[in-house]
């Protein structure tokens, strides 16, 4: 058994809030249900949990109920953090036997089924693996507003998700973590301080996160051009 | 006297390639005009110099000419790498007393002459300034297909441009540089092996570089809203 858990539990204030980011509509559909879809057409994936701002459950649970998404497990409400939301996704899985626990960000509606499969066998293999795209711009490091050096583009990856991982590890790295560290900004961080193997599976540049306006609009873009 | 190279000698392979990327219109204008416009628009730019691939140079300079790009001073063909094309421009610089030579990418049209002012000055006051904006997504560094660590977001930026030099510096930088490596990226990094001061000027994530054919849509989508 394989469990999904998609983190949606932020407001989106950088849009306004209101409807919450989640709930904001691509082609009459809100986004979120967008995401469920390409988790309900994954092969992979056999349960769903989903983590929603609380005020937010019982609208979500009515367009659910219309759209039938039939791996939906349980809905929880989110903590103050990303990282307690997942925690939170993680604790109330009851399937017995369970295997991996994929998170994908709810607000990431163009992953694909095969990429979030890539990614659940490669957690099958070594334990552990993320979704992750070349970084495209030159980067800086910078100190006290003046350019230290120029990183290595070709070492870097850019973290997306969906992030797969072996249901024990990434349970124990929730214990031992500070889940209201609000610079714990992925799932891989924290198994990262286990010293886990964490492979990168090379993702799509179009599983963008739509946290702001012009997301939004660049998701229409996309939405036309991917279908 | 302060000089901008507007750096527009590449094709742009990965949109095509016909017409060159820097070409392609935006709301009935070519990218590379809009570009040119800020330019225009700054009081601190005296002239523009650019280097364009030598096949497409005719063509600019018939559609300058109805146009009317007054600050213009010369138009130069590029090299086999973005430094060497750089380069071509700074060697074609004639005004005597130049100050401050701006560098500036072809397709990143929604630079406003605002951040081309700060990045000149801050040049005017350390001697190198670049344009830079903030690093949104996790970012790994990779070793081996595998995740080596996260990276402290807070210290990196993305480099954008304008990247604005005092002119002998720049011209040291290029003299010393081997123009023909291809992982010189941006002007800041010859700059920086000199060990020079280099000051970061915080600038907007719409100054977005057009290279691919989603950068296009996303573009017309910014210039409708941002105008």
């Amino acid at each position: 058994m394989n469990v999904g858990i998609i983190a949606a539990a932020g407001r989106g204030s950088r849009m306004g809030g209101k409807p919450a980011k989640q709930f904001l509509e691509l082609a009459g559909t809100p986004i979120i249900f967008h995401t469920l879809s390409r988790f309900e057409q994954c092969g992979l994936i056999q349960e769903i949990i989903v983590v929603l701002p609380a005020d937010e459950i019982a609208g979500f649970l009515s367009l659910a109920d219309k759209r039938g998404v039939h791996k939906l497990a349980r809905v929880v409400s989110g903590g103050t953090t990303r990282a307690e939301s997942v925690w939170r996704g993680l604790q109330a899985i009851r399937a017995s036997k369970v295997q991996i626990v994929t998170v994908h960000d709810g607000v990431r509606p163009f992953v694909t089924p095969d990429e979030i499969e890539r990614t659940v066998r490669a957690a099958e293999e070594a334990g552990a693996a993320i979704m992750v795209a070349p970084v495209i711009d030159t980067m800086k490091e910078v100190k006290q507003g003046e350019i230290a050096r120029t990183l290595n583009r070709s070492q870097l990856r850019r973290a997306l998700t969906p992030q797969s991982f072996r249901y024990d590890l990434l349970y124990r790295a929730y214990e031992e973590a500070d889940v209201l560290d609000p610079e714990l900004t992925d799932e891989s961080s924290l198994v990262e301080r286990l010293g886990a193997r964490i492979v990168a599976v090379e993702g799509s540049s179009h599983n963008i996160k739509v946290t702001q306006r012009e997301d939004l609009m660049m998701a229409e873009v996309l939405l036309k051009e991917l279908g």
